[in-house]
């Protein structure tokens, strides 16, 4: 038996558009994500591929992405289920900050580590800062999981608990599972199904809206590397444009 | 220990502001009900009064209510259940009928005894009618329990089961719950709550995006009967509203 995973990386944010680093701050999405969110549930639509269950992260811009591509597929009506584990990496002291003054200010090799590396975190963020999650009661139940900065590693062993525990069984009990997340917690799961090295992830850009379809045998192994985007073309182009922020 | 309960009607749906009878259709909401929906969570942000678990219906008006409504207190984070037993009152033959057109039709006392009396229902909707829900991948589990016509009485008692597995033990588990729903199901848990016998239901008007407010002791019994609305004047001028439609 396989089953069906669909990824969907939130669309355009304010602070995609002002090219801050975001992280873990909950910024909303702009009237050019929103059409990004509506276009990836149209896909969905098209292609046949409707969810039966979703999960998001805590962040507005994954949730509301979530919900406006399910209302464009008419699955707006499905459970929802959603995790911290999910959320977008936290980006430390990095959060808040300009992406391109950043690359000029510590130079391209700094830059590219903090963005690419795969287990450099950027300094922790300290928690007076404004831009710190440290008291936002939807984190009250951390503890000590509660980040102040996370390279990607961390990330995904933040993250693999709840693809186990949440995701997996999902997936076993026959359903479609739409995850509507953010860059870094994608590629951690992409870097997982498709057993990908911690130096190949650095290269591997996921595009925003554009579902990303795997199919699933019964370990869970994708029956395609990579999965299939419903767009691929438009898909190409957008992770190209990835690549290059902060340029 | 008392636990908060707080009622939220659709905005303005696009049948609403057309006058027809909607029942299980599945309508979305218009602009002014997109800005009644935020315009609820305003007020509940600025009376403090946060939803920590929100249940819908599995209807676009209410899901996208409760989406906008959460978003604007910052609470979109919150866990979110659904269930069909928490739809729209099912209008049977009336569903997409003109509101104005069926009073006309069928004159004033047949017409207020569809809309308001406990234990009538209007005719049942044929399965191969365009305005049916059956084959509505959404219910397709429901078997014998779907509807094809339904008075308040029949409402009430396929919401109650929900009401007391789902609902209830969140309200015990001490969270603040928000039910987004629609006019007759709030109606049926507001005659459930507040003890409002078989005909006094009938004058009972809940406005749309005006979240009432429901202090419960210990058995659930409210500590203010007919709870309190966060905006009591916008509230009163709506609900007499609310009961002047048709005319």
């Amino acid at each position: 038996m396989t089953s069906t995973l669909i990824l969907l990386r939130h669309g355009e944010s304010e602070w995609n558009a002002k090219n801050l680093f975001t992280g873990w701050v909950d910024v909303a999405l702009t009237e050019k994500g929103r059409g990004e969110a509506v276009r990836g549930g149209e896909l969905l639509k098209e292609a046949g591929v409707l969810p039966d269950v979703v999960h998001t992260s805590l962040q507005r811009r994954a949730i509301n992405t979530a919900a406006l591509a399910l209302d464009a597929a008419d699955r707006h009506w499905i459970p929802v289920r959603r995790s911290w584990r999910l959320n977008e990496r936290h980006y430390g002291a990095l959060q808040g900050k300009d992406k391109k003054q950043t690359l000029e200010q510590y130079g391209e090799e700094q830059f590219m580590l903090w963005r690419r590396s795969f287990d450099v975190p950027p300094p922790p963020l300290d928690d007076a800062d404004e831009f710190s999650q440290v008291g936002d009661p939807r984190y009250a139940d951390l503890g000590a999981d509660m980040p102040r900065t996370e390279c990607l590693k961390d990330v995904i062993a933040r993250l693999l608990p709840y693809w186990e525990s949440a995701i997996i069984p999902d997936l076993q009990a026959g359903n479609t599972v739409l995850i509507a997340a953010h860059g870094n917690s994608l590629r951690a799961i992409v870097k997982h199904l498709d057993g990908i090295s911690d130096d190949d992830i650095a290269g591997l850009n996921i595009p925003t809206g554009m579902p990303l379809v795997y199919r699933l045998d019964e370990t869970f192994t994708p029956t395609v590397a990579g999965g299939e985007y419903l767009d691929p073309e438009a898909a190409a182009a957008a992770a190209a444009a990835v690549a290059n922020q902060g340029r």
